[in-house]
C-alpha cells in the first residue's frame, strides 16, 4: 500500500494506532503537540513528524480530544486529504468538520490508563470501530477507512452519527453516571469496608477523569438524558417491586429478563457473508448489530451479524 | 486446637471454608445434602459426614442459602453447640435462630461461579468477614469465631445485623439492581454490538442467578429501598446537570467527588493496634470501617482501621 497515513495525537488511542499501523507495514507518520510524547514515540521505533507544517498524508486520523480539534485543524492549514477522528461523541465533530472531506470514527476500546506509555499495537483486534456513514459521506472514502481498520483486526460498524450517539449514551455514557451515583450513595466507612466485588465492578469507571466523563455525557446531553430516563424507569420498576406484597417474587420477575439478556452478551459472530457494497445495506447491517469483517474490493465486502440464539 | 468444627452445605463458600479449615489443620467435618457433592468433597481429601444424625461439633457453620436453613435446623435436632451462618442478609437469619446459641456471619467474598467445583481454600485471605455482635451475643462465642476466621486470613468486622443489612444494601444489593436496569435499558442490536468495557463491568453482576438477587434484594427490601432511593436522588442530580445551561461543567462538578471517593477505595489498612476487648469498642471499630486482625487472647485483640488520607 502506498497510502500515506498520519496520526495526530499519540495518546492511548493514537499511540496504539500508530504502533498497529507500523506493525502492519503501513506508511504511517505520527505527531503529538507534546515533545516528550514525540520523543517516546520515536524511541519506540515509530516515525514522528516534529511539526504540522507541510503535513502530507492521504488519510489523517485526528486522535485528539474534541476540545483540541479546532487548534489541530488550524495547524493543518489547507490540508485536503481524508480526515477521520476517534472522539466518542460523533455529532459535535460532524458539525465542526462540516464541509471537509471527513468520515467520523470511534474505536470502542480503551483502558483505564491513558497516554502513549500505555499504548498497545494489539488494542484493536476483535474490537468494534464505529465508522460514520452519513448521507453525504463518500462511499469510497468510507471503504478505504473500513479496509484500513478491518486490516488491524477491528469490527467496523457502519452507523450514522445520531444513531451512534444514542447507542453509546446507553452502553457507555450512562454507565459512567451510574458508577458515580453508586459511589455517591455509599460513602460511610462501614460501607466502604464491606464493599466487595459488585461494588468494585459497578463503580470501576468512576475512576475515569471527570473531564472525560463531562465531555462524554455533557457533550452528548440529549441522548444521555433519554438513555438515563430509560434506566430511571427501570429502577422505578425495581423500586415498585420492592414495595409490593411479595418483594422476592417481584424482584425475581423484574430481574430475570436482564439475566437472560446479559448472558447472551458479548454477541457471538454468525457466519461470514460476502455481499455487494450498498449504502442502505451498510446502514441496515449496523442497525442489526452487524459489522464489516473484510473489504474485498471496491464492490464487495464480507460481513458478519450476531449469531441468533437457538430459541 | 481440639475444637470440632462442622460445615453444613459445601457449595462455593462452604466448600472453600472446609478446604481452608482442613489446610489450616483444624478438626473439621463437612456435610452436604447432595451425595454427589459429598463424594466430590471426600475425593478432595476432606472429611465428610453422610448424615446429620448425631451431628457432633463445637461450632457449626450453616453454609446453605436462607430458604434451606429451616430444614437444616430440623435435621440438627437438639444440637446445642455454637451456630454461625454465611447468609448475605442478617436480620431474617437472626429472627429464624432467635433463642439459639448463634452469631451471624457474612464472608464478603465470592465468585460468579458457584458450587463445590469452584471452591478454593484461599477464598478468604484479606477478605472481609462481617460477624454480628448483637446486644445478646455472647462475647466469648463472638471471639471464638473471630479467632477462627482471622486465622484463615479474613478481616473480621464487628457489626449489628441492622447496620450490616443497611450497608450491604448500598454496596452489594443495589449494584445488582443497577446492573439489571442497565441491561434492561440497552437491548437493541446496535447497542449490544457497540457495548464495550463500561457496559461489561457495569452489568457483570446481572449474570447472578435471579433467585439469588431476589433473595438478597427482596429479603432486605427495607434497606434496599433506602439505598436505592439515595442512588435515585444522585441520578436525578445528574439528570438536572444535563438539563442545565452548561451540561459539561455541571456533570464534571457532580462527578468529581465520586472520582475522589472511588480512587481512595479499596481502603488501605492503617497501623495495627492491640486493644482490650470491649463490646462498645468493637461496634465503634466496625462503624469506623475497622476490623479485627488477630485475636490475641480472651481479653486482647489486634485491630486495624482504614488509613486516613493525607489531606
Amino acid at each position: 500500500m502506498s497510502v500515506r497515513i498520519g496520526v495526530i495525537g499519540l495518546g492511548l488511542i493514537g499511540g496504539s494506532l500508530l504502533r498497529a499501523l507500523h506493525a502492519n507495514g503501513h506508511d504511517a507518520t505520527g505527531y503529538d503537540a507534546d515533545p516528550t510524547t514525540r520523543l517516546a514515540a520515536t524511541s519506540a521505533g515509530l516515525r514522528v513528524a516534529h511539526t504540522l507544517d507541510h503535513w502530507r498524508a492521504d488519510v489523517t486520523v485526528l486522535a485528539v480530544p474534541l476540545p483540541a480539534l479546532p487548534a489541530v485543524l488550524d495547524g493543518l492549514g489547507d490540508y485536503d486529504g481524508l480526515l477521520t477522528d476517534v472522539v466518542s461523541v460523533k455529532r459535535p465533530v460532524r458539525d465542526l468538520l462540516a464541509g471537509r472531506r471527513y468520515v467520523g470514527g470511534h474505536p470502542m476500546t480503551g483502558k483505564e490508563s491513558s497516554g502513549f506509555a500505555h499504548s498497545d499495537a494489539d488494542l484493536f483486534g476483535h474490537q468494534v470501530w464505529a465508522l460514520c456513514l452519513e448521507g453525504d459521506t463518500d462511499l469510497g472514502d468510507w471503504l478505504d477507512l473500513a479496509r484500513l481498520f478491518t486490516g488491524l483486526g477491528a469490527r467496523v460498524v457502519p452507523v450514522g452519527a445520531d444513531a451512534h450517539d444514542a447507542a453509546v449514551a446507553a452502553v457507555s455514557h450512562v454507565p459512567h453516571l451510574l458508577a458515580g451515583a453508586l459511589v455517591h450513595a455509599a460513602t460511610d466507612p462501614l460501607q466502604r469496608t464491606l464493599a466487595a466485588g459488585s461494588y468494585r465492578d459497578g463503580t470501576r469507571v468512576a475512576v475515569t477523569r471527570p473531564e472525560l466523563v463531562a465531555a462524554m455525557a455533557g457533550g452528548n446531553a440529549d441522548a444521555v438524558r433519554e438513555a438515563l430516563d430509560r434506566v430511571l424507569d427501570s429502577l422505578r420498576e425495581a423500586r415498585a417491586a420492592l414495595d409490593g406484597p411479595d418483594p422476592q417474587a417481584a424482584v425475581r420477575d423484574w430481574f430475570t429478563p436482564a439475566w437472560h439478556t446479559r448472558r447472551a452478551w458479548p454477541v457471538r459472530p454468525g457466519p461470514a457473508q460476502t455481499v455487494v457494497v450498498d449504502r442502505t445495506a451498510l446502514l441496515a447491517l449496523g442497525a442489526e448489530g452487524g459489522w464489516v469483517h473484510t473489504v474485498e474490493d471496491d464492490r464487495h465486502i464480507t460481513v458478519m451479524r450476531p449469531q441468533l440464539r437457538v430459541p
